[in-house]
C-alpha cells in the first residue's frame, strides 16, 4: 500500500482517522481464533459516504479492505490474511432509530449487540439472538457470521430478525436491501445474500432489526442423565410440548470439567446434563413451568432435577455451563473448537464419536452446546508447541467432519468459514455449488478485493 | 417449438406425459389474475432427473420453461408470457420423509400445503404458513413466491420454514442448497435467494421445510371501532404483550360490504373489524385469553367485542373475513387486488389515502388485511368494459403504490412480482438494486429461458 493510498485514505477519513503505526496495527491483526495477521493500515471510517469512497478507492488500486466488528468472531472472519486495509467499524456504532410502535431498529454496524439489548428494554422491546460474545461483539459482525446462541431454539437466529441492510459494494456504490415491514417480496432475496456473506461480499452499514416483546420472567431447571441418549431423547420429548428459551447440555468429560463449581454435589452416575430455561410473562412462565413439572416427573431416567428458586440459584446454575470454556485449559494449552451441527436427534452419535476420536487421537476432546438444535460446540484439547499433538487435532477435526456430514448435519452452525474451516468446505458443498458461489462472488466482487481468502 | 423438440421432451418424460392439445394447452394458460397466456407445450415430469434433462434441452434448444404447482398465484408467476413449456409440477407431489423427532419434512414441489398440514397432524407436528389458497396451492408454488398467509403474525412465512432445497438449475445441473438442521451458515445463503425468485432462477424440486409443534387449541374475538386509527392503535398495543396467531382487519367498506353476514347486528357507528385469534395448548389459550380480556376491558373505544364460544361461533366469525372478496364483485364485476405492505402503524393513513383515491378515481375502493405486520390488501374495483374505467383503475393503483413507499412501506408483501407488478418494480428498487438482481439472474440463467418476463 503506497504513501499515495495512505494519503488518499487519509483525505477521506481524516488523517486522525487512519492508522498505519505498527502498534496499532498489531490491535488489529488477531481475533478469536488465536492468529495473527498484519494489516497494512487501519480505518476509522464515520459514514457510509466514507465507505463508499474507501472502496472506490479500493477498486481502482486494487487492495483488500476487510471489515472488522469488535474482532471476536471464530473462524478468523475479520482476519487480514491479504494485507491491506481493515476497515475498524467501532465508531460508526449509533443506534439511529427505535420505533417502537412497529417494534424494529435501525442500527449501525459498531453497535455491540448487548447494546442493542439494554436500549430497547425500557420500551419493553427485545432483540433475542444471543451470541456467548454479546457483551463485546457488534450486530454488524452477526450479520456478517449469521450468529446464534442459546436461545435459538425458541427465538432463532441473527438471520430472522434482520429485515434490510445498506451495503457498500467493492466498488462503492451502496445497495439497500430489504424492507422496514414484517414482510416483503420484492425482488431477489438480496438481505440474506449478505447475511452470513463474511464481509466478502460488501460492507454492512445500517442494519434494520425486527424487535419482539421482552419477556419479563424466566425459570431455570437443571438436568442429569447416566448417559447421552435418554438426555437427547428427553430432549426431543419435550419439544413436541414445550417451548424452551434454551436448552443446553454438557457431555460426560464437560461436566466433570465443572463438577467442583455445581452448587450441589455431582451424583457419581452422572454422565451428562441438560440446563433448560423458559421465559415469558411471568403467568406464562409459572404455566410452563407447571407443565413441564409434570412432563419431567413422568420422566424417571432423569437422576436429579435442580430448579433455580431465585436469581442467585440461577447464576449459579448457569455458572456450571459458562465454566466449560475456561475450565478446559486445565487439560491442555491450546483448543480446537468447531460449532458443528447435526439433526438433534444425533447428538448421542456424535457425542459417541468424539469419544472414539478422544481415545483414537489420545487428545481429550469434550461437547457441550446446544440441544435443541444440535449446533454442538465440540474442542478438541491439545498443545501448540507439539507438533504430534497439532497433527493428531487436525486428524480429528476432519474425522469429526466426516462423522458430521454422514450424521446430514453440517460444519458451522453459527461460527461460519472463514479461513479455518476453508479447506473442508468442499466436504459439505457439492461442486455445483461452490461454483455457483464462486460465481456470486465473482459478480459482486470481480477483483477480490472484499475480505479476500475467506470461506473459499 | 419445432417437432424435434417436442419428440425429445417426449423421449423424456414419456409421450403421455408431454401435452400440446390445444384444449390441454388452454388448462395451463392461465392464473389467478385472469390473463390468459397459451403455452407451446406441457410437460408432467415425474422426477428431478426428468427436470434435469429437460432445463439441458431447453438450454441447448434455447426454449422458455415456466414451472408451475397449482396455478393460483395472483401476480402472473405461472404464465408462459413467452411461450415455450410449461413444467406442470403437479405429479411431483410425494412427501417424501416426516421426520418426526427433529421436527421436519422433505417433500417435492407439488405437494400441496393442505396437505402437508393434514399429513403430519397426527404426530403432534404443524407446518404453519397459511396462505388463502393452502387447500389448493403447492408448496413450491409457496416457496417460489414466499407466500404468507394470516397466521404470519405470529409464525412468519415460507422463508422462515425452508431449511433446504434441491433445484435444477438452467443447464440442467442439480444444485442442493442449505441444511437438515435448524441452524447452518456454510456458505452463501442460496436457499434464500431461491425463495421468492418466482421460477426465474431455476426449478425448484425438493424443499425441506422446518415444523414445530401443533397448537392444540384456539380462541377467536371479533372486535369493532368507530374508525381505523383506534383499531390500528390497539394492534400496536395489543403486540407489546400478546401473542396473537392472527390479527386481521376489515376496513369501512369492507365492513359493508359483508355487514348482512355477521351473526349479529352492525352498529350503525362500526367502521373497522378486527379479528383476533389466540392458538396454543388448552392451558396457554386460557391463559392468554384472560389476560387479553383484562386488556380489551381497558380500551373503552371497542365499540363492540365479539367472543366465539364454540366452533360454529368461530367459523361465523371467519365468515364474515372471508366473504369481503366475493361480495365485492356487488360493486362492480371485476377488480385489481394488490398485497402492498406498511409499517403496521401507518394502516390508519393508507386507509385514509384509499378512502381519497376512491373519490378522486370514482371507483369503490376497500382494504382488508393482516393488521398485525401491515400486509393490506387493497381492492380497487372496476368494469373492464369500461376503457375509463381501465384507465382511473391504473392509475389509483400507481397512486396507491407510491403513498405506500412515502409511508415506508413496500409492493408486496406476499404474491410477488409476476408480471402485475413488474412495471412499477423501479419504484421501489433503486438502480443499483435492479442492476445486482439482473446480474444475478444472468448469472443463474444467461439465456433467459427460465420463466423469461417476470419480476424484471
Amino acid at each position: 500500500m503506497d504513501s499515495h493510498i495512505i494519503q488518499a485514505l487519509k483525505d477521506i477519513v481524516g488523517a486522525d482517522r487512519l492508522e498505519t503505526a505498527a502498534e496499532e496495527l498489531h490491535c488489529y491483526s488477531y481475533d478469536g481464533i488465536g492468529q495473527q495477521f498484519v494489516p497494512e493500515a487501519v480505518a476509522f471510517p464515520e459514514s457510509t459516504e466514507q465507505i463508499s469512497k474507501i472502496m472506490a478507492l479500493a477498486s481502482s488500486k486494487s487492495f483488500p479492505v476487510v471489515p472488522r466488528g469488535a474482532g471476536s468472531g471464530m473462524t478468523g472472519g475479520s482476519l487480514p490474511v491479504a494485507g491491506g486495509l481493515v476497515l475498524a467499524l467501532g465508531r460508526m456504532n449509533r443506534i439511529l432509530e427505535i420505533d417502537e410502535e412497529n417494534q424494529l431498529a435501525i442500527v449501525e454496524p459498531g453497535v455491540i449487540t448487548g447494546k442493542l439489548r439494554e436500549a430497547v428494554a425500557p420500551l419493553g422491546l427485545f432483540y433475542p439472538p444471543d451470541p456467548a460474545s454479546l457483551k463485546f461483539c457488534t450486530l454488524g459482525g452477526n450479520v456478517a457470521e449469521c450468529a446464534g446462541g442459546p436461545s435459538a431454539i425458541k427465538y432463532g437466529v441473527t438471520r430472522d430478525y434482520v429485515l434490510g441492510l445498506e451495503v457498500v459494494l467493492a466498488d462503492g456504490r451502496i445497495l439497500e436491501t430489504g424492507v422496514r415491514t414484517r414482510k416483503g417480496v420484492v425482488g431477489y432475496d438480496l438481505t440474506r445474500l449478505f447475511i452470513g456473506s463474511e464481509g466478502t461480499l460488501g460492507v454492512i452499514t445500517k442494519i434494520i432489526l425486527r424487535l419482539t416483546s421482552r419477556p419479563t420472567a424466566s425459570k431455570t431447571i437443571l438436568l442429569l442423565f447416566a448417559d447421552m441418549a435418554p438426555a437427547a431423547a428427553l430432549v426431543a420429548a419435550m419439544l413436541k410440548e414445550h417451548t424452551p428459551s434454551t436448552l443446553e447440555y454438557l457431555d460426560n468429560t464437560a461436566l466433570g470439567l465443572v463438577a467442583g463449581k455445581l452448587p450441589f454435589v455431582l451424583p457419581a452416575e452422572a454422565k451428562a446434563m441438560l440446563l433448560v430455561e423458559l421465559d415469558g410473562d411471568g403467568q406464562s412462565v409459572e404455566l410452563q413451568s407447571s407443565r413441564l413439572d409434570d412432563f419431567l416427573a413422568d420422566h424417571k431416567e432423569i437422576l436429579l432435577c435442580k430448579k433455580a428458586e431465585n436469581p442467585e440459584e440461577v447464576e449459579a446454575l448457569w455458572m456450571a455451563r459458562r465454566s466449560v470454556s475456561p475450565a478446559a485449559f486445565s487439560l491442555k494449552p491450546d483448543k480446537i473448537s468447531e460449532d458443528v451441527v447435526v439433526p438433534r436427534s444425533k447428538i448421542p452419535e456424535l457425542v459417541a464419536c468424539t469419544e472414539e476420536l478422544s481415545k483414537r487421537f489420545k487428545l481429550p476432546i469434550f461437547t457441550f452446546g446446544h440441544a435443541g438444535d444440535g449446533n454442538i460446540h465440540v474442542n478438541i484439547m491439545l498443545d501448540k508447541a507439539n507438533p504430534e499433538e497439532i497433527s493428531s487435532g487436525t486428524q480429528a477435526k476432519e474425522a469429526l467432519f466426516r462423522e458430521v456430514l454422514d450424521l446430514k448435519g453440517s460444519l458451522s452452525g453459527e461460527h461460519g468459514i472463514g479461513i479455518t474451516k476453508a479447506p473442508f468446505l468442499g466436504l459439505e458443498l457439492s461442486a455445483t455449488s461452490l461454483d455457483i458461489q464462486q460465481q456470486l462472488k465473482k459478480l459482486f466482487d470481480p477483483l477480490n478485493i472484499m475480505n479476500p481468502g475467506k470461506i473459499f
